[in-house]
Formats: structure tokens, sequence, C-alpha cells
């Protein structure tokens, strides 16, 4: 495989999502980072993306990078966009209309509108629209798929999904600006804890069991009386392959570090899977006993061969699942060059109709939770 | 304290419940096994009962048991029920009305009106009327309920209980009428799942936080298609001490084999305990680590220290926290005959409130259920 | 099976040892408490024993009771023994030598002599001579022990136990009377952490394997420096079978509570199970996966079937698997009485073999840790 | 701080290591893989090398190399050597002597003499000269060792250290060539699983106690008969600051995955952690409770932080551990480059000196199991 090339817009000193993403795209030594607009401010972004070996390709904007990008025979094969929420739309709809691939941060847009407009966009154009939901990329998630995909638990019937942690519940820290933006309207829009989390979870359940979320309802709460965007919210929802599910989502639960797992019950089994303890899935086989699948075990999935790197017994985190993103996309963007058919078990990063379903899902929760949890259609108006 | 009698109605030969009544109430010595109507056929019960050393105590029937207990100078200080379901209310009834001491297998009643009566008469009697949330006996459930009200949480914003298990997922095993009867509205009433195990952890969710139920919402499904009553049920509600409540509860959770736990996070910490490993108490106090309480510590609460018996780093099971329950009785019966107050850290069994506050949540989970989750009130009307 | 009757020596008013004996003779109804010397204080012990109901056979001294009780036709069927160490030997002979069945508290004898001399007693005498290593009356212990013996891990290789807590881990602690005596060469003889938790370990990887120890090899250590004997030791042993066996035990390992385990590795395949939580076993298959094996499951072994009382998910605790000790007991003397052949599943008491093998090893570990890890025979002359 | 240069020694194309190590050395962007000699193969190595963008740098042969860049004035800044074990020392000596910093896989040396030698060479010659011990990585071993050194635990009484995993015990599988040499003196050396695992649970009791053995006793068996070496180890050891020490390490432990842990205790606390789920650290301070650590916590040590990426709750695990070390080495280097001194905190990659005590530790083993556990000194004589 070719070596690609990669942009990023955002991510500037200082910043986590920058390194996240360097290393993340350079793990595997599938891309080169060759070209970035790292910061808002032109002059400060120009002089990292220099410091980070860029040379001329240190834009002091993300127009200009568009701009100096089109221009070049060598463009980038892939630009992530790590900017402020409010920015993702405007900048992922410019350069996926110059032909450009996109890995853009989630949320993908702040409406479901604007949501459509990418996919169609993105149909149009015919580049990729990736959106980075990473802990789909963990190799013992994607095994969970390939379960079920193969028919190991029989019919899905459940689904119960949780990201649920106790990083916002000081009240003392509640005004403090770092947590105080998010659960207010004018600057996180309509929902906050479920936004930010619970559509981590939603992915899930859809990634996991190949099912998307039709209707649903909501209780969403904030503990804490200042905040006007819930802290907690529980939400039922049914699938269009007929699984019923379930989804709690806090930031005011003390005592768990991150709290995203899922639980999957079918017909002939149950799995359960935690992100903080990932190299382990616990699967029951009706009428048998609780086994654990080791993340490097022989013989899994293809798909969760080709996203594990160390051996069996030792542990891989976040990083290596977020590179399995980068993985997949190298993959999808070599397969074009080379007028290949990709590698179905690497076609598997969420995209642009992922990033909508969840803008969508996220105002369907915000409207139940106004009506008393009122069922409430989940999908997008172009997917219904 | 003067060693106590006790009798039992049902727990016949081979029964699951009669030796786990037995071996709870005779753990601790502070009951006698005098007298019991254990079988509806009255020869068996008298040849059973007989051989388990009651004597002439040994009835042939509840009335009879009744009868004979109540002509005598050395009647027993308690009656445990333990029938089917659907006799609960008229045994308890009578035995209440002739001032007998009881303890009622849950549910208490099959109606509302049924266990507001049963209050009214335990009020008017006298008498105590406990019923058995056996799982409230736990030590470490004990140290939490403490813990909560001497406010080592704060004020409690959130609970989220569990009793999900996958006992009940073997499509091929639905028609075994052992299974069966549980969903059939003609046998089990108007809820399945949650009636059998919901109310525990709803129970439990306000035993341990000191606040009762006062609305929900709920979303009940079906997962195995024959079935009328649900075998999975998702719970919002809300608690008159200003607590939200999540609850899950599910017979088709295949991997879990019990699955009743709870989550309790308050404004300056949280605690999470499982029934599974109720020898280990986890507390994360706000901006410090998660810690194990262990059963049998040195200086917990009063109300942990008297319902543990062995040292620390030994398991305590089920049995033992059963036998609590009949602890406290001894306490309480005890308490009464000398004229004296009884230990408050003893003053936690379970009462006729409780069953019946239960059997208004389980209506009102049933109608929800059938009303898209509409948000209904949850109390029984005599405590609005 | 006709109700049996059992008397006490020890446990007096007070004592942890004597109502955990109770509880576990009582629990399932098969023995009646009926006689007793409780206390070395005779007014006292007759006071107690009429309190706990046993009338004129509440004896002042445990030789008023050898006495008695031989002069009476329903003499107790056994007879337990909880006085102090030093007085175990004589105690038991005693019985032993008048026809009684004894269950004697570990350790047996305070010399591998004694220890001879009580198992030659047994054989002549043709009683039950039981030692309560009560760790073996697990279910999922038994249940071990039968899947070792009917081949399920192929040939033993390799055992490794361990007993290590942290309780007498504080140097401010170490000259109270009631840590310092253990210590002591004067007051516990040869040995202190093996010969208080070593044995338990040691017991159960014989248990377990069905295998005896031949040789071993000892460090010993004292980490408080006040210490003669050890706090501390490690042991390297040899079965009879080809096992090899390796063993820690430890009163210094501050953050353990308990700290028994045994895990057990063969050709084709591995078990580990914990005191702590004692409900679970976890079995890999060679080449497969590992499993948890949850006590009360469906088609366990006979040896497990008959020692698991509650429903799979509840917990079982330490008093239900002392109370199994007692079960195998009251099988053991009804076959005798009825001149049957005792269920075989039940014949797994610690005997008075087990009694002399670990007085036995105590020494050899004392001898080795002194003679730096000296290989010595840890056999009884016996038995060798 | 400026960016350096990097070469690798073996690593070519298909090797596990490879990848490993520029994984390890380009996660932080630190070094750029600028050199290498690839593979033994002297075509396939310069292809190889070509491929991955080294140019000329690509070499046939490490002598090749070692030329090519002792002439060049932009010569690497570090020789990574992973090459087959018998070739570390000669390889590790030129580039050594030649003025380059070196990591070496471990083994560093065969025998004890060698690694004096190197050790003296890296001394005379002023280079770095690092073993990699990668799991020292690991942040929250980096804590432990920051927590014992500044006295957390008061002084430190005993380490029990295993690593103790059965993926060797396949019978069926010990004629495999990729198992069998591992056995085999011939090809293996004196020891097979002490030498190839045990080594590092030793090396890691040393770092985080911050004391060096001194003596052992070593109780070694091959489990398979056909073995030569040992696949089974139990040594006991005592070290410089008056630690006892406890290891157990094997390849026939069925069940267990990789099986590397240890814990702690000393005066006034206790500390397990467990290479399985590196993210965690227990934590028992003598007299509270047990206390989970989580790795990326606020205010944890220096030492922790710096070896720290993502926020708590996400796991880090093995390629993380293995950058830690390069990212020391990096500061060791730059900061020698720079004429400053060090970050303390980044002082803590394993050296040569390490490598030289495992050696010798390695003989002392293989030689105690052969004389019946004889106490043996585990120094290597220039450090007696």
């Amino acid at each position: 495989m070719a070596k690609l090339t990669w942009g990023m817009i955002g991510g500037g000193e200082g910043s986590q999502i920058g390194p996240a993403h360097r290393l993340g795209a350079g793990l595997d030594g599938l891309f080169d980072f060759a070209a970035g607009a790292l910061d808002h401010r032109a002059a400060e972004g120009i002089d990292y993306g220099q410091r980070l070996g860029l040379g001329e390709r240190a834009y002091g904007s993300w127009q200009e990078m568009l701009a100096g990008e089109s221009a070049r025979e060598d463009r980038v094969d892939l630009v992530t966009i790590a900017t402020p929420n409010a920015t993702h739309f405007e900048i992922t709809k410019a350069f996926l209309e110059k032909g450009f691939n996109v890995l853009c941060e989630k949320p993908m847009t702040m409406t479901v509108e604007e949501g459509e407009e990418i996919v169609r966009i993105a149909e149009r154009s015919g580049t990729i629209c990736a959106v980075n939901y990473g802990y789909s990329g963990y190799s013992l998630v994607r095994h969970m798929r390939a379960m079920v995909a193969r028919g190991d638990l029989g019919k899905v019937r459940l689904v119960n999904a949780e990201f649920a942690h106790g990083h916002h519940a000081d009240a003392a820290d509640a005004d403090n600006p770092r947590v105080r933006w998010r659960y207010d309207p004018a600057q996180a829009g309509v929902s906050a804890q479920f936004a930010d989390c619970g559509i981590h979870a939603l992915h899930m359940a859809s990634f996991v069991t190949g099912q998307e979320v039709t209707r649903l309802s909501a209780d969403t709460v904030s503990c804490l009386e200042a905040r006007v965007l819930e802290d907690d919210a529980m939400v039922s929802f049914r699938m269009d392959g007929g699984a019923v599910g379930r989804l709690w989502t806090s930031s005011v639960a003390i005592g768990r570090q991150h709290g995203l797992g899922i639980q999957v019950f079918g017909e002939t089994g149950g799995l359960r899977w935690s992100q903080e303890h990932p190299n382990q899935l616990y699967h029951m086989p009706l009428g048998g006993r609780l086994q654990v699948i080791e993340r490097g075990e022989a013989n899994l999935s293809p798909e969760a061969d080709r996203t594990s790197r160390v051996t069996i017994g030792h542990a891989e985190g976040m990083p290596l699942a977020f590179a399995n993103i980068y993985k997949d996309l190298a993959e999808a963007i070599s397969a074009r060059k080379d007028g290949r058919e990709m590698d179905p078990a690497a076609n598997l990063y969420p995209r642009a109709a992922d990033g909508l379903r969840s803008m969508a899902a996220v105002y369907a929760v915000a409207a139940s939770g106004q009506q008393e949890g009122k069922w409430l259609d989940a999908r997008p108006p172009m997917f219904r």
C-alpha cells in the first residue's frame, strides 16, 4: 500500500485532540502528516505547523489550506477536522465540495438539516466523509459486530448501552467555564450529556447490532440545579431490525471514570463489553457458561484480526482503537486510488450517515425530554 | 432476649422456600420453629410438620392453624406466609386480625386495594406486618442506607437500580409451564418481570435512599413473541426527596446470573453494590478515589455491624441476609413484649407499607407501559 | 435420615467459634444440639449451656461430659472439640477411646507423634475422627476435586496455593497479646503463619488434587523484627501423584482481606478459585477460553450439587461451607447407624490422617526454614 | 526538544518486534526513523529499509551500518538492537565502542562476563546503554516506584512478583520448533522460563522497590517431560534494602493469558498491579481501605504524569508503555546534547547494569535449581 498523506484543521499547540489524531494517523505508518491549518490564529498555526515539519503546507486558515491543497497535484489524501463543534459543518462541506476525503470530529454538524446536506454532498462528490466515533475502532467491538452479523447470538432482542461518568458532578466546579459551556444552550445547542457522550453509546448500539434506531423516548434531567441542559438521560429506543434498546448516560455518576459499555442480548446468546477494560469481551451462549474472549485470540473474525496489534494478554488502549479508524480510511482511500474493492473487514469506519443519524437522535432526545418522554421518530427525514 | 416461637404457612416438603425460611429463622437461635400448616393437602402437611418436630402444632390448613394457635396461651410470636401469591392477602389479613405478627412473602397482595386494606388492618391491630424483601437484609445494603442517612453522599441526586438476568431467555423453554405462567395475565396479574424482580430493585432504591417513589414512566416489552406480559422493562422514576431514578429489569439478559445491583449518586459521593458479590461496597467520595468497603470492617455503622456475622474477608451470602430480616423481627417482637424501645438499627425490616407501595408501582408500570410511557402517579391512593 | 445429636467442648459465651459450630451443625436440621462442656469454668459453662437449652446435659468439664454421655443410652452422635489448641489431643483421644465420633478443630494436635496416636486410636476404635478444614466444604471446591478426579484437567502438573493476608502487619499492634502469642514459640509451637493459615492452603492442594505432599522446601521469614516465628513463608513441594506445588502464606500482605486461593494446572486445563468470591470457579480447557463455572449450575458434579443450597446467582458464604462438613458427618454417622454404604459424594470430610499430615508439614516447614530451605520429607513417619 | 534520529538492527519484514519498536519510537514524534540493517539477508534488509523510507541509510548488515553511520555527521542518535539473542552482545559492544547510544532487547548478553564487559564499555564510552524491560514503562508502574521512593509504604518488607502464563502447556505442541528451542540448552542457554519471563518480574521487583537482589533460592521444574530447561520456577530472594522476595514464573499455567503482576508490602501499606489491566493500581494504606488509583488521575507523581497520554478512564496499553522507554531515552539524549541535567522523572529507563543483574540472576536461578534450592549470591561479581 502506497503511503498516503494527511492534513489537519485545528489541533493546535496545547490541544489534546491534535496529538491524538497525529498519533492515530501515524501509528501504522500509513499516513504522512503533510499539511495543516492548526490554529485559528494564523501566525501561531503556521509556526506550530512548521515546527511539526509541514513547511509551506502549514497554513494560516482552513480557507488557505483549502485553496493551497486544491491547487497541488499532491493534495492530501485525507483532511481531519478537529475545530470547535460549530464550525464542523462549514469546513467539512467546503472540503467535500472540492473533492477531499474528510474525517470530521463529532458532532459532524449542529443541526439535522446540515447533516443531511453533508450526506448529500458526500454522495454527490463521491468522496469519503467519515465521522470520528473512535470507540468503534476497538478490536473486540469489531468482533462483537462480526459475531452478531454472522448470527452467533441469533436475532438480537435487546441492547443496553451506557456512557455514564461522574466528571461533572461537582457543584463547586459547575461555574468553571470549562464545564459550564457544555450545559448552556447558547453554546452547546439542544443537548449536553446526550449529545456529548450518549451518541457514542447510541452509535455503538447501531454499530454492533447492524440496526438503526427508529424511535425513542427520553427522560432528561439536570441533577445540578443551575444547569439548563441535561446532565443525565435515560433513553429507550427501537431499532429497524426489531431490537429494543435502553441507554443511560450521565455526567454526575461519581465513581465511574469513563463508563462506556454495551450489552447485547439475542435469541441464543449475550455479549458484554466495557471501554475501561477493552481487551476482554464476555460471551454467554444460551444454556452455556460465561466465556472470556481475549483480544488477540487466534481465530477471531477478520474484523477483529486486522485491528489487533499486540499479542494476547497485553493490553491495547484507546490510541490504538483510534488508529483503527485511520487504518480503515487508509484502506478505503487506497482501494479507490487503486481501483479495487476495499477489504470488507475494513469497511467499518463511521460515516456521514452515522453523523447525521446521531444528530437526528440528539434532537429527538431533546424534544422527547421536553414532552414527558413522548415517543418520537429518531430518524433524519431523508432516511424515513 | 427470650427465645421466640414461629410458625409457617406453606413451605411444604420439596419446596425451596420452606427450608430457606427455616434456615433464616433458625440461624441465630432467636426463633423456635413451633407450628405450621405446611401443605394445602392436609395429611401431607401434618405428616411433614410432625417429621419436622411440630407435634400437635402441625396443622392441616391455615384455618386450623389460625384457630389452634389463637386458642393457645403460647401462640407463636410470628407467622410466615409462603403460600402461592394469590392467597397472601387472605391469609395475612386473617392472621393480622387475630393479632399475630406476620412475615409475608412478596407480593403481599395482588391489588393496590388489598394492599391498603392490609396496611389499615396492621395499623389497627397494632401487630407487625413485614414483607420479605430479603435483599434489604445484606449487611452492606444496611450500610449504604446508613451512609446516605448520615449524609456521606450529600443530597441524593440519582439512583440506578437493576435486576436483569437471562433465565427466561430460551424460546424453547417458554412453553414450559414452570416459566409460562409467569407471563400469563390470568395467573400472574398485570406484570411479569417487573412484579417478580423489578420491585426488589425498586424497594432497594427506596430502602437505600430513604425516599419513596412518587411518579414513574415505563417502557415494557416482551422480547419473546408468545408472551403477553413483559420480560423486560425500563422504568424512570422520581422520589419524594428529589432523587431521579432509573431501573432496568429483564429476564432475557443472557449472561447475567442474577443481576440485582444498585448505584447511588449524591452531591458528594457515589456508591455501588451488586448482589452477586455482596461483601464489597464501592464508594467514591467526590474528588477522591474509589474505595472498597468490606463487610465486617471495623467501625462501620451499627446497622451494618448487627447484620454481619463472620470476620472480614470471608463471604456471607443470601441465607444470612435473609436471616437478618428475622433478626430484625425478633428484636421488634421482643421489644414489644418487653415494653421497651427497639434498637433503631434493627428497625429496618420491610413492612406492609412497602408491600403496598410495590403493588402501586406494579400497576403504574403496567399502565404506563400500555400508554407509551406516560408518567403516572406511583403512590398508593392512601399515601398521596 | 433420623435426626442426630451433637455436643460441644469449648465455644463458651462470647466465643466466635461456638456460634459458628452451632450454626454449621444446625443449618440443615440434621443435628440437635444436645450436650456441652462449653467453658473451662464449670459454673459459667453449665449456666450458658442451660440457657442454650442443654438442661442436665450442660456439663462443668469435658471429663464430666465424657462420663455423663458415656453413661447414657442416647449419647451424642458427635462431639465437636473447639478448645485451646494445646488441649485438642487429650480431649480428642479421650472421646475417641470411649467410642464417640469427634470433629476436632485444627490443629488436631501439637506434635506429629500425637497425631499418629490419634490416627491409630481412631482406626482401632472404628469411630469417625474429623478435623475441621472448613474451606474444603465449599461447593465449588468440591467441584474442583470432582473435575480433577474425573480427569477434566488430565494429569495434574502444578498447583499454586495461597493464604496471604495483612491482618498482622501493624508494628504498633505487634505487642497486643491477641496478636503476640501467635508468634511466640512458647505458646504457638514451631510455626506461626504456616501452622495457622498455610496448612489450610496445603490441605486444599491435597483435597483438590487427590494427592498427598511428600517433600517440601520452605523459606520462612519474620517481616516484623520482634517476632520469633514466621509471619511469611514460601513453600515449594512435591506430591505423590507427581504434581509440583507452590504455596505462599503471609500475615503482612496489606490489602488482602483473607487471601486463600488455589490454582490447579493439568495437562488439558487449568482451574482457579478464591475464597473471597467462592461462588465462581474459573476453568480454562487447553486451547479454549476461560469460562466461569457458577455455584448452583445445573449438571455439576454430585459432590457440588449436594453442597449447594441456594439458586444460581445468589451467593453462599463461609457458614454454609462449614455446614457442609457437618452435612458430610451426618451422612457418615447415619450410614454407620443404618448399616449402609455412605454416599460417596459426602465422603469428603477431612479426617485424622489429614490433621496428622498437616502437623508433619508444619514441622517440616519449620525445620526446612531453619536449614536454608533444605528439602525434607513432609510425610508423617507412619505414612512413609 | 529537537527531533532525534534513530536506527534499528533487526526487525525485518514480517517480524513482530520491528513494528513494535517503530511504533514505540515514533509515537511521540521524538525520533525519526533514519537508518537500519533490518535483516541478516542483505538484499532483503536493504529493500525493506528503502520501502520504509530509509534511502541510502538502509544497510545490508550491522557492520555496514556501523561503518556508514560512524562516517556521517548526522549519525543516528540511538540504535536499537533487536536481533537474535546470541548476537546482542557483539553488536551492542561494537556500537557502544563507536560512541553510539544503544537500546538493546533483552537479554542483553548470554553470560555474566559479557554483561560486565558491556557495563564497563558503556561507562568508559560515556554513552547510553539501555535494555528494553518495557513493562517498566507503564505509567502506574512508574507511580508505584515513586510511591515507594517517597515513603508511602514505609520500609518495604515484602515483594511478590509473578509472570505465569499457559502458552507452552500443550504437550502436543512441545515439539513445534517455535516452542522447542526455548527449552533446549543448546539454543536457549541455562534457563528457559525464568530467563524469558521471570527476569521481567525480577526487574520489576527491583524497579518498584528501588532495591537490588542479593541472594536467591530457586526451585526449577519441567512440567513437560521432554523438556530439559524449566517451564516453571519458584524463586525466593533477598534485596539489599532488606526486602524479602517471592517470584513465580510459569509457562504451563493454563488460563492465564500473560500473568505479569506485582505486589509490594511495606510497613504502612500495600500495592498491587497487574499487566493485563495496567490502568489501575490498588493501594491499601495500613488500617485503611483498598483504593483504586487510576492512570491519568490528577496529582499523581511526576514520574506517572509524564508517561500518561490519554485522559482518565480510557485505557493505555503495552505500545504506550514501550513508547515511554523511548521517551526517557529522548530526554536523556537531548539533555546530553544540550548540556543540561535531564528530568529526573525520566531517568528511569533500564540500563546495562540492569541487563547484567538479570543475567547474574538467571545463572543463579539455574545453579540453585540444580543444587536443590541452595541459596546463592545473585549479584554479578563486579557489584559484590
